[in-house]
């Protein structure tokens, strides 16, 4: 509209995740107007993380090197190993500060009608992991989708000689969740795993 | 969280408006995952951008050249002049596609609160340009706030004696505007410039 590079910025602003044309054209004009060293601080930021992270050799999280920080950290507890779909879910349970075990990331779930089998993901991995380090407990922390129970099952099925004790999240109400608007799926697990005060 | 290119990118993306910690890890996460090479184009784009995109000599708009693509138009109206407070302002007007004359970007307006005075705003160069190049009508699109107003009536003042047809926006109801829900300042304007059916 103003200008080719300016256009030319509006429109790959417009692959990052919910941003839209309007959005695109604030941020631009945002940059251009008061935050140009910090547009380019930025644009390195980008190059750097899209050329150099690479998915750790381990746990198949994201990772500056070839082992990620969380696999090298020697306090994390060993005997204790979470299967999660994705680097963003082992994000999301690193900021709950409530677990100190290891990850390891599938890169997906079970999805016939997706044309995603085992092969595509890191299941082979993930029991040849178990046979050579053996661990006391293996969490599925897969989806509660229909995809992420098969894919905790056919895990479950896979590893189950080589680990004694296999557990999944606990499913239940959410905090702050209010019962009547609560799906009748959830609220029904709920009832079965209820436990005392 | 994950690695320290990671943080790196997720702390650049947050200087982005409206972009906060969870989407800024979510952008993060869905170009490492999916969108790596877009993510590199779109590194390039605002580093182009930043660096490349200066102030048009002319309009004092964003441009790629010393002047910009809408003052050098052969088929824009000379005798036209609309003087908005900045870029954002030009590209809102251009989107609008009604307008076919030329523009001046102040760079703000008048906030004596906030020390901005008329040195402060290209007012000389606008006062310099319709000296030199006379336009048949100057109209001043500056915001409809305190301030906008403001600098509309000095820049008046200042140019009076160069430009015969000084002219403003139309106040008044927005279009798929409720009356009810109008603040009454737009409602009584909109009542004392009522036009013919």
């Amino acid at each position: 509209m103003l200008t080719a590079k300016f256009d030319q910025l509006v429109k790959q602003l417009r692959v990052l995740p919910g941003v839209g044309q309007k959005s695109a054209q604030r941020m631009a004009l945002h940059l251009l107007t008061k935050k140009r060293p910090q547009g380019m601080a930025l644009a390195q930021a980008l190059d750097d993380a899209m050329r150099d992270i690479v998915e750790c050799q381990r746990c198949h999280s994201f990772s500056d090197d070839a082992v990620c920080p969380l696999c090298q950290d020697p306090r994390r507890d060993d005997g204790l190993l979470c299967v999660v779909e994705t680097a963003a879910d082992v994000m999301a349970i690193e900021q709950t500060a409530g677990y100190r075990g290891r990850y390891f990331v599938l890169g997906g779930h079970l999805s016939p009608i997706d044309g995603i089998s085992a092969d595509d993901l890191n299941i082979d991995q993930l029991v040849w992991r178990v046979k050579q380090e053996p661990v006391g407990e293996l969490i599925l922390a897969t989806g509660t989708t229909v995809e992420g129970q098969t894919t905790a099952h056919f895990i479950s099925e896979a590893v189950s000689r080589h680990v004694d004790k296999i557990t999944r999240l606990a499913q239940g109400v959410p905090m702050g969740g209010e019962l009547e608007y609560l799906d009748s799926m959830t609220l029904g697990q709920a009832m079965q795993n209820r436990s005392f005060l």
